[in-house]
């Protein structure tokens, strides 16, 4: 059992981190090689992401470009970005040679754009320099832009034999192979093959026998989140990209498009919780402000826009301080209520399950706003009646809650999806956004139908 | 190209679902039958999720229970409830005989315990049968309960041929094949094989000669969240899992992978919005509201301390009404940071990047929350100066503001972290929770400082 590589068990320590930098600084650099080596390279990506500066471009120039370039795929962006800078264009194009095209590309896109021709052109390999070349020509957010080159096609008009001999040659750039896809004489995608089809298929049978002609496949040009959507329901593990000739571009497999998952969700919750931008918690602090800053800007001019509403009742102070003393718990409800009712919505509209008119939506959220609405109220006339004594107020405050909070779920519903329907991303409507003009809606509402049942 | 499928183009619409309703009343069952098979069990199941119930049992008991048991994993939960109370045990054991072991024993939990064991009973495949009562057992969120039987292994003692050969039959109940695994004569995982390596190995070859014995495993009680970390982490797309003695159990595939980390995401971020429960915008209105309410319904008690805190400082109304005028403002900005700084805390300690002490993350905090709160405070403070012209006031309430956004920050720094040293789970630290205890003591603070600066 020895032998075995216990991936799960890897755990970053400091004693580990303390060791590798040891090691790098007495320069047994053949030790150093002997110790990295035994780590996966994400794992060593783990490692560099908590080394000084020095000591990680020490390991870079030290291991092979065969396992540094896979580890520059897996480093934090930053981290990346510097140890680039700190690479020769020459170095950088060697790790390039080694990375297949989709990773290649992602990391190329990624260097300033002068640097970009220079590095490509020092690629030998003519064929994956032409092949990065195309991918990078795709927009951000399409297949093309995920997609790798690397893949394995057979002619429909092979023998199963013929096919396995080319497979082997092919299979040797391609490091998982998922279907291999069947096209005709023309290049076009005609269907699929798996591996357990043509390991049990009869090695003279032809290939246009024996192959699937159902096939899932996306345009190049297709957004990558509905890429991931299909991926998901067809629960596919690598789906082939084609041209509008259908022709043969290229492959999409699921661990890009687990990544896509992610980002998509990690940036819904930012939204919602008012960051802009992608931000870590270990970013620096001038990068979290830049984040942060903004939406909390957003909060201070709603604030602003309450307390300019309360200074027009101002004369309702000497006989109604209470009324008042509430503006907290109206806001927060109102907001509350905003940012359940969008989420509910963006929510929906990500995976599909929003159904029906607009209409219909805001008459659902009006009945679930009012039930809600009319419970709390309960429970606050019951407080305010007791604690004022004053059966008036307690009714005012109470009955201007449940329009408050009925108004606060019309509009969180009714912004997410009027964005939806202007194309404009939903998930902008959560957070600070929904939470700061539900509370001036709702103070002024609060207000206004206070002045009307107190008759002031 | 007119068979091509394709499937991404598929797009449910109001006459898709009129033609398939109008072919069930009319009780042409052949070509009912042959119009939905056309489609993937994947749409059929989105077909079903919006016809009637009647219809939707209807096309269940038309369709073979080859189809079915697919077209069930994908249905929505509440359908698939209702259309399972109305099968038989037997019909439903049927199903069950056609999936996986790992859907199979997804379904069966769902179903009221009296029936389990019944259906259970009923299936005639004893080992499909073992294999599903083994699955049952395993704990919700380990290993265990994600993974399938299904797998292809073989012993490091066979040759390729041999190995080719039981591989064929072994096969035949796969689906897909994603990786060999090699095990020992105690069966014991060593190793695996891709398809890759074994159709470019010699025949004769022997296995133990040509398995990779790296190879990545999780034990059967790991947490799923950690396999998909793993997962993520080494883009694998299935991994074995083992017991305690390194036997083989199952494998778990990326797809039911990529189901986790969606509804992980999904529960962090209706967690963030104040939702609990999993909740969809077309469930019920009571379902929603239960969802719903009890977040609210803490802001309420909340707003409630807001208020008899602000009772409290009653007696500055008189010559500082405008100190009242802010609270909004005040209660909005804590909310927020509190969020802002809990939900990158949150996403760091879900993707496993916060590193160093809480003492470092809270200085760290404290420092970007007062770097916020004075550039805000400093626009509070001319606003007010200029609009009451007091500038006392003014000084008091942006002094306030900085102190009070530091403590949000703080807050909302420290409670998640405490939550996840504690084994809680973190995510309930965000949203309602953290923007109500926020409020209060905001809204504490800022009396409190601005009555110390004002000297009243």
């Amino acid at each position: 059992m020895e032998e075995l590589n216990e991936n799960i068990q890897f755990q970053i320590s400091d004693e580990l981190i303390k060791k590798v930098e040891h090691l790098i600084d007495s320069r047994e650099d053949k030790t150093t090689l002997e110790f990295l080596n035994e780590f996966h390279y994400a794992d060593i990506a783990e490692i560099l992401d908590e080394l000084s500066f020095n000591h990680a471009i020490y390991v870079i120039k030290l291991l092979d470009s065969e396992t540094t370039s896979d580890i520059l795929t897996e480093l934090d962006e930053d981290l990346r970005e510097k140890i680039l800078k700190n690479l020769s264009d020459k170095e950088i194009a060697e790790e390039i040679e080694e990375l297949d095209t989709d990773d290649a590309a992602d990391i190329i896109a990624e260097l300033p754009e002068e640097r970009q021709e220079e590095i490509i052109e020092l690629i030998e390999d003519e064929e994956h320099k032409a092949e990065i070349t195309e991918l990078l020509a795709y927009d951000n957010n399409t297949a093309g832009s995920l997609m790798a080159k690397e893949l394995v096609k057979v002619n429909e008009n092979w023998t199963v034999t013929q096919c396995v001999r080319e497979m082997r040659a092919q299979a040797e750039n391609v490091t998982r192979v998922h279907s291999i896809y069947v096209i005709d004489a023309a290049g076009k995608l005609i269907g699929r093959l798996s591996l357990k089809d043509l390991l049990m298929a009869s090695p003279k049978a032809h290939i246009s026998t024996v192959y699937i002609p159902k096939v899932d496949y996306v345009d190049v040009n297709e957004g990558v989140e509905d890429v991931a959507k299909v991926m998901q329901k067809y629960d596919l593990e690598a789906i082939p990209v084609v041209d509008k000739n259908q022709t043969l571009l290229g492959r999409i497999t699921i661990d890009d498009i687990v990544d896509v998952i992610k980002e998509e969700a990690e940036k819904d919750y930012q939204l919602a919780a008012g960051i802009t931008q992608d931000v870590e918690a270990d970013d620096s602090i001038i990068e979290l402000t830049r984040a942060r800053l903004p939406w909390l800007f957003l909060g201070l001019i709603g604030g602003v826009g309450a307390a300019l509403i309360m200074g027009d009742f101002e004369h309702m102070l000497k006989d109604h301080a209470v009324l008042f003393f509430f503006t907290p718990l109206i806001a927060a409800m109102a907001g509350n209520v905003g940012v359940q009712s969008s989420a509910i919505i963006v929510q929906g509209l990500a995976n599909d399950d929003v159904k029906g008119s607009i209409n219909n939506r805001l008459i659902k959220e009006m009945f679930l706003a009012a039930l809600n609405g009319v419970i709390l109220a309960a429970f606050l006339f019951l407080f305010v009646w007791i604690y004022k004594n004053d059966v008036y107020t307690a009714l005012a405050i109470s009955i201007s809650l449940v329009v408050v909070i009925i108004v606060a779920g019309l509009i969180g519903t009714f912004v997410p999806l009027f964005l939806d329907k202007r194309g404009i991303d939903p998930a902008i409507a959560t957070g600070p956004f929904i939470t700061t003009s539900n509370d001036i809606f709702g103070i002024l509402i609060y207000f206004w139908i206070a002045k009307m049942i107190l008759g002031i």
